[in-house]
């Protein structure tokens, strides 16, 4: 990206101080910024995915205050590569088969480009017309594409953590009508329900809401982790029977540790006996339902007030892009919209100004990034990719399941498999152990990066496949290493 | 951007859906992207400010459903410049005054087009070192650089609001140890304190936290639109008579309405005396302590327990980066850190996992456009250019002051000018109609932009300077754009 003979410190006049990177400068930078990308995204499958570096390793090559003096950017570029780079964990890499496995494909890089560029706050209308026209354009695109009925309003917030808040207060304010003016203080508890297998955000929102650990309750799940509705429909007796309000039920579509989906058609049913505002966490299921044969598990998420769909994580888009769509988007509103003077514009009443639809003021163009993958892409390549991840995590649990000695520990109804190896006459414990150094020797060896998850009382093997660049070979890899490192 | 005669569906065989763009073919829309963005932060000062559009106008434009088969990259790149360019707000425009005027400058720029290529989620360590460990140090150097002692800790988040909503959660957490347990009901109520001139985020944060509009309270300000501290100390004796809690006190360096700084030094002091959390809201005016002139005026704000300073706003970074700086960090992550098996690591007790210091669990790899822009300007880069505007506000309020029938409405600490014209003989309606007619002609010629407030009920001119771009001549021009037009 450079050459180290460029000096790195600029020889500035104090006038020259003033002022922006002079345009043809920041066009030969950009380029080359360009070319690296290409080239890494090309060749990123040679890199080992998990960094070899110790905690404080990047941080001592840096210096520990900032320079007086600017610096060319030949020497910040070079710095990146050499400093920074050798320090990262390779999300884009074919193997990286941890958490869940996402790509920021071209086109959605491109995207993030020209925003940047622009620089654009759409938090009210006028303050990017386009930004906020598109940004309801694509939402209204993508709810076809998932299959949501026309009526669900959606904007995009940066994380589903972010998302699901903003929908729990919502579901506060249609709870506690009365506390929107004097707060929680003095009124009766309420809580917020969620299967065990339910995202730590979920909590996170609970607490950030006033409601307390108290708040929240975790309903039991079956053999296949999803959601025990009877359980649910057990606890809501018993809560409102001792005057706690259920203020919301969360059910999710693809939970983060097993993929499983909770039978939300049973939930909602139950949600609307009791009142309950139902939120639908589909932050990985969600762009699944572009396939008709997944949307058919989905069946019953129409009937929930909110749903979060991230297409961060499998729809392509680069980090951060979390939807969130509601049918009561002036609950929403209702919550969150304060507008002070300096935000008051002659075009109120005409437009929404998506400011007033959750925490955030400042609002990143997010919707062009998505815009571009929704059109490069178009209906058939998104289901076509994401239906190759899903019949790659089918083929994976096919050689587990015909191996002796290993064991799928849960359902794979899309990406993820869960599995761990489990031999003959090993203890649970020796077994966790023996998982743990499949684990780390994977990991360590650069070839491939897991995560972990317990199930059952078990260390249990994650593979997440969800990168467009994941091929059959990578996966097969990564299956091989671990079998054979396990017979050895 | 690419040529219309390119045929814009791809012709795909069903094998070539699956995948990313291909290199090669990235590489060149990349480089055709980069050459976009120089020509147009280049040329931006020649477009109109303010598009040309009326509410619906773009939507109208767009297809009322996504492709169903893929599109080309040129049909995208065109579509945006033909449809969605003119309806942008021109945040770049060097006329561009309005709101706070901000900066995404060239380096800021790379360094969101590597972050978008990387695609990393910096949550936990382990999912990207360098990203965790590149935050750690420009949360230092930046510190460093506004003079706070050590021991304020940052972390970045997208938005000041989230910020400050992060903040306040931690301060609850303090003044009800017990609801973290069992929620606020049945608790005491609780207050939150900031200056009728503080930002809308601050009561959208008390709303969000359960306290209900109740547990706002809005403390008068001076003639200079600065918190009157006698004031708040009085409500809060009351309050505390009353049996209300102190949570917070919000301190505002820069608000948004004038700019105008609050007195921390003594906030300080009646926060502590009452046991509420001191935060700082210095989103805008944080960068500015790289002056040491300004520096002086913030004397006291490091006794705040959290301080909240946006790079994105004055700092040349582009949206979003808000830098939450915390004395008491551990609180922060008391009333955030849940963390489930999947994002358990080995690292744990020896790195930092920055999902624990908010609701987010996504993250982001901000640091790294932060790290670029501290370094390209240097210490003394940035202060030039900050300087340079806060001169032409200064010379700016010189020409209002020196010319019959105008007036400065507020002091000018900053870059922000707030000034109106009234004429002699005219009453306070007619000026503000007058006035409204300015700002809505000015607007509307494309030349530049301002926005407006109310102080002491009239409608006022909010001139803002913060663009790189910004030079005295355009300055110059929109103030006698103003001038010419009232005496015409």
């Amino acid at each position: 990206m450079g050459n180290r003979e460029i000096s790195a410190v600029r020889s500035v006049a104090p006038d020259s101080l003033l002022g922006d990177v002079p345009p043809e400068e920041f066009r030969e930078a950009a380029r080359r910024v360009s070319d690296w990308m290409a080239d890494y995204l090309r060749d990123v499958g040679g890199l080992p995915v998990l960094p070899a570096v110790r905690p404080g390793a990047v941080k001592r090559l840096l210096p520990p205050s900032p320079p007086v003096g600017g610096e060319s950017l030949e020497a910040l570029l070079d710095d990146f590569r050499e400093i920074i780079l050798p320090g990262i964990t390779h999300w884009n890499h074919p193997s990286f088969f941890g958490y869940f496995s996402i790509t920021g494909s071209g086109p959605g890089i491109l995207g993030e480009m020209i925003a940047a560029a622009l620089n654009v706050n759409a938090m009210v209308w006028r303050s990017s017309p386009a930004a906020t026209e598109l940004e309801g354009v694509t939402m209204d695109w993508l709810r076809q594409l998932i299959g949501l009925p026309a009526g669900f309003d959606g904007v995009i917030n940066d994380t589903a953590s972010h998302s699901t808040l903003y929908a729990l207060a919502a579901a506060r304010e249609v709870a506690y009508p009365e506390s929107h003016g004097r707060g929680l203080f003095g009124l009766p508890p309420g809580r917020i329900y969620a299967s065990d297998q339910a995202h730590s955000s979920v909590e996170k929102a609970v607490l950030t809401l006033g409601f307390g650990q108290a708040g929240y309750r975790a309903v039991p799940s079956d053999g296949d982790f999803r959601m025990d509705v009877d359980a649910l429909r057990r606890m809501l007796q018993e809560d409102t029977a001792a005057g706690v309000r259920p203020v919301a039920v969360v059910a999710t579509l693809g939970t983060t540790s097993t993929t499983s989906v909770d039978p939300v058609g049973r939930i909602a049913e139950v949600a609307r006996e009791f009142g309950a505002w139902l939120h639908v966490d589909a932050a990985y299921g969600g762009p699944a339902a572009i396939l008709p044969e997944v949307r058919e598990s989905f069946s019953g998420w129409e009937e929930a007030e909110s749903i979060v769909v991230n297409p961060h994580k499998w729809l392509f888009t680069p980090v951060d892009c979390s939807v969130l769509y509601s049918r009561r988007p002036e609950i929403l509103v209702q919550a969150f919209s304060i507008v002070p003077e300096y935000l008051r514009t002659a075009e109120e009443g005409e437009v929404r100004n998506l400011m007033d639809y959750g925490v955030a003021l400042g609002r990143r163009f997010r919707s062009l990034k998505l815009w571009f993958v929704l059109r490069y892409f178009g209906r058939d390549g998104l289901a076509a990719n994401i239906r190759a991840h899903m019949d790659m995590a089918r083929e994976l649990e096919g050689w587990v399941r015909s191996t002796p000695g290993w064991e799928i520990m849960a359902p794979v109804p899309f990406g993820l498999v869960c599995f761990r190896y489990a031999p003959d006459g090993t203890s649970g414990e020796e077994q966790d152990e023996l998982n743990q150094r499949l684990l780390d020797g994977l990991n360590r060896s650069g070839e491939a990066f897991l995560t972990h998850t317990r199930l059952r009382g078990r260390l249990t093997l994650r593979l997440a496949i969800g990168n467009l660049k994941t091929t059959r070979a990578h996966v097969e890899r990564a299956w091989e290493w671990l079998r054979d490192a396990a017979s050895s």
